[in-house]
């Protein structure tokens, strides 16, 4: 009897301990969440308005720089560009950004973003919302996905800034690697 | 006795499984999550300032709008505005909603917002903070809750506009409701 | 051997009750995550352009005040602030808050900042991007951390502005206490 009642003992003890680490393993959140739910990599074509450019311009310069400094400081561009799969502004867009960003740094180019993802195809509908630091001086840079709805609904995740070449003085490429941790 | 140690087995491999499907259940947060914690719904009163209506104005063109196309892209406003329960300016406001909007689009009216609701009152203290794209081309547009404060500590959520009317040129008015998926 | 299943159904039984509230605490994240994962306390150190200060200035006006009240309302500040842990602007900084503010309300000083944190020293590596209202009228202000990236990969939180004294006309400094609830 006492061998029956040692084995079992075990047994529940040993399913108490799975359940623990399963449980501490939610909670941490540290593995699982660290391999993205959803991935996909886009490029962002920011074409500046001239003056004359009015047919292919899809952003322009609300407000100008400040005296501090010579790097743009507090230049303030609103977009609403688009995004493709390629980085070939000819290929079919499948997203836009609309959202803001300006310059902030006296003494290096450093950019600061919030925008909005719009899709709207048969693919995805829905919006993610993204801001954060576009520190240019770096080679990856790192801005928040603080939220999402439709398709991604209450999403979180990362999205990776590369520059992906300057055509000309007023189009720049961006590649955004947008990693999700958080779905739904 | 064989007979008992495969009842028992049975038994606790049961009560693993279950286990698992709850452990389950929380990581994926699918059915739980798609129902709000908390809702409601708010009106947001935009009264702009037009040089003559200061008493009544609550917010003001900070920068005029750009050249690229004829539908105000570039305009931004900063905004303190009341939030009341009704669709009635008259009615006591229950929050205010700090922030501002840019309109960010060539062809079309679409505009960018990022605020904070601030409660005050008996009933809720604390802060949501929104931000997301107002697509006004379509009947409702979800915007994300990204955080909160106060009595809405940590909270996230979706916040749907619907445009509920322009009693004149200065004056919009629109129908926000609120549905916050993770609370503390 | 009736006593021996009672026995067992029992423990197995209570298993389960235990199972269960770890699940729940799981999923309400009530008393686990009121408690900070980390807590840290910087000074950020505001220096506004003024036409001759360009050596420490951080911050400029970009945009200028609209003509809503007497409290500034419109003016938007883009900075590029040091972060330093003593309330002293010749410690050494340990991360740079870029972002921007501007001045919100008709008959009082409130605020609305978004803004990322930069941390690039041995301690830390990562940003922290953060958005929300500062009444400034109240002693202590939440805002919400709504993101991370590098050693704050998808944090959340809140940072608590507190202010700490205005040196001269162009220079302010705000002790902010980041207290971050969900950790990876």
């Amino acid at each position: 009897m006492a061998q029956i009642v040692h084995k079992y003992t075990l047994l529940i003890l040993l399913s108490v301990l799975i359940m623990h680490s399963l449980f501490t393993s939610v909670h941490s959140r540290k593995f699982q969440e660290k391999k993205p739910c959803k991935r996909f990599t886009l490029y962002f074509h920011d074409i500046l308005f001239n003056g004359t450019n009015l047919a292919n311009a899809t952003a322009a310069t609300a407000v100008n720089r400040t005296q501090l400094g010579n790097y743009k400081h507090g230049m303030l561009v609103v977009f609403d560009d688009p995004m493709t799969k390629q980085n070939n502004l000819l290929t079919p867009p499948v997203a836009r950004a609309q959202g803001f960003y300006f310059y902030d740094t006296k003494d290096a180019y450093n950019a600061w973003f919030a925008y909005t993802l719009i899709f709207n195809s048969t693919e995805h509908k829905g919006t993610l919302n993204i801001m954060g630091a576009d520190l240019m001086g770096e080679e990856m840079r790192d801005l928040s996905v603080v939220g999402g709805t439709g398709d991604f609904f209450m999403t979180r995740g990362i999205a990776t800034f590369r520059t992906d070449g300057q055509p000309d003085a007023f189009y720049f490429r961006v590649k955004m690697d947008i990693k999700l941790y958080e779905c739904y």
